[in-house]
């Protein structure tokens, strides 16, 4: 079959093996895949996944590509419970951009009814994250203040949706473009309020719409140059979560304000986790996400569609950033 | 009386009232007072106490100085349960550069017969101070290993001896000077591992002390400039304490490196703390280090003590970054 692989830091798509599943995995033929932003760090060379302290220098020459995938159960390994062949599933997996992919178990869900496959393909690695980085490391709770940055994004539209379904107080959002916070208003996704990102009013207008409190949460996808902003907008010990670096990896900010108000900068990233780890983030978000998606209260949010042999030109559409949630790769 | 004040970013004397006991506070005739770098903070109008989002612009024309007293009781006010005229005291107070001292009976402890006063006044706040980045904003576990930077710093030395009699892993200090490493270790201070911080091996060195484990906790003093550095020797999922920033105040560092570790970059202060949250924070700690200090487990490090009326020769010791441990003031 051919699959894209990341070689010398360039997208290839190259002949390789059908996989076959090993115990407690599901061999799926892949219907849609979701792309992310992972995916081009990967290509880079700058993602390389290993439970290290130290940074690896150097990955193998050749990775697979494709973070989650949705598509049609073909095969199940040992042991697999809960799944069968013709089973329409979704999850994440290491090599989706590939015709079949193998989904381990422990990582999929059932398609919902009112889902489409490319709907599916868009769902597992945006939810789960927001998730992960509203609970586990924003540590929310009810009646928090949540801001979004760089809410547009497929991780972005997620957390707004979960903050509001997990009980927030106040849902803000920012976004370069104003435009794409009118789009998701009009999509009837949760906002209380929109920020534009260089809007010099930023801090006066974030702290005025929570009535001087601030946030309790930033969940942040855009990184380096706009964490003195979070830091100003944030809450007397609230938390900077720092889920995507779009912006940039560096960040400079007053190491006094941090403490005076007590905040706390985190960093999530699934690289560093044990697989065991991963399977269990998957599975408290399950229990939030799932009842919640199947009742129909969260919408996934698909910006275009590439067929898969164009993954070159999705790569590209995803660099231009202009789109409002997910891009997804169909299979025939 | 004489009293220290901070007035238009410097210190003066100047003659005010004896201070009388609200409920639930002791006067007490001073004996000895520490320094603490948060009196130059307040003296250069950037330490501004209140628990609000927005940084204050402004503070008082004039603020008493002094944020530790030792000494002896000789009022107290309505309602003190456990304290009597006579009693030997040490504990924090807004004003302790005085003759005559304000202490809040809640945040007052009876000094330890083997205990100076000036030791005692070099006791509260870095002890305190320590123990809450250790286990409130460190939430160190038994095992953790532990970096202390500044560790000749007054917080440095609580904090490694608190680390080692909370059950710490390894422990490792820093400081720019290899001679006062030294001399922490002739002092039977418990130090696994010396790091001088601008050894070009630093974090070589910290990898493997600690089995390439790395230190879950770093509580540091330093700040800005060798923050790259604490993020290269967190263990994955650490957490770095931001106590002090004797090193500079504005931080730059990889957020993809504090994301890829999974690390928390956590700020302290007491500052924006509610009274009643900073009461229950010396409880905590005082279950923990009064006994520890009764059975003289912990050693209160003092560099030097200067009279009162000597106060700008103290700071300017101070200033000069040579001590190891506490500068202390005494009085008649």
């Amino acid at each position: 079959m051919r699959a894209a692989h990341a070689e010398h830091g360039q997208i290839v798509i190259k002949e390789v093996a059908e996989p076959t599943p090993e115990p407690g995995q599901l061999l799926v033929a892949v219907k849609a895949a979701g792309l992310n932003a992972a995916d081009r760090l990967i290509i880079k060379g700058s993602y390389v996944v290993g439970s290290s302290t130290r940074r690896a220098e150097t990955q193998p020459p050749s990775i697979p590509l494709g973070a989650e995938a949705s598509g049609e159960v073909v095969a199940v390994g040992e042991g697999v419970i809960g799944f069968a062949v013709g089973d329409h599933v979704m999850g994440v997996s290491g090599s989706a951009f590939a015709p079949y992919a193998l989904i381990s178990a422990a990582l999929a869900m059932p398609v919902p009814e009112h889902l489409s496959f490319v709907e599916g393909a868009a769902f597992p690695v945006t939810f789960t994250t927001a998730h992960d980085a509203l609970l586990s490391a924003g540590r929310m709770r009810k009646g928090a203040n949540v801001l979004v940055t760089a809410a547009p994004s497929g991780v972005g539209i997620a957390a707004l949706q979960l903050a509001r379904s997990l009980g927030a107080g106040i849902v803000g959002a920012s976004s370069r473009s104003a435009a794409k916070l009118g789009a998701l208003a009009d999509a009837g996704l949760p906002v209380d309020i929109g920020i534009v990102a260089d809007d010099p009013g930023f801090v006066d207008t974030a702290l005025a719409a929570t009535h001087d409190h601030g946030f309790d949460i930033v969940i942040d996808n855009v990184g380096g140059p706009a964490l003195p902003t979070y830091v100003a907008v944030a809450a007397l010990r609230g938390r900077i979560v720092s889920v995507g670096r779009m912006g940039g990896e560096e960040g400079t900010f007053n190491l006094d304000e941090l403490a005076r108000k007590q905040l706390s900068l985190v960093g999530v990233s699934f690289r560093t986790r044990p697989v065991q780890e991963i399977v269990e983030v998957y599975r408290r978000a399950g229990e939030d996400i799932v009842p919640a998606l199947a009742a129909g209260h969260l919408k996934v949010v698909v910006d275009r569609t590439f067929p898969f042999e164009e993954i070159l030109a999705a790569q590209d559409w995803m660099q231009a950033g202009r789109q409002i949630g997910k891009v997804v790769l169909t299979f025939e």
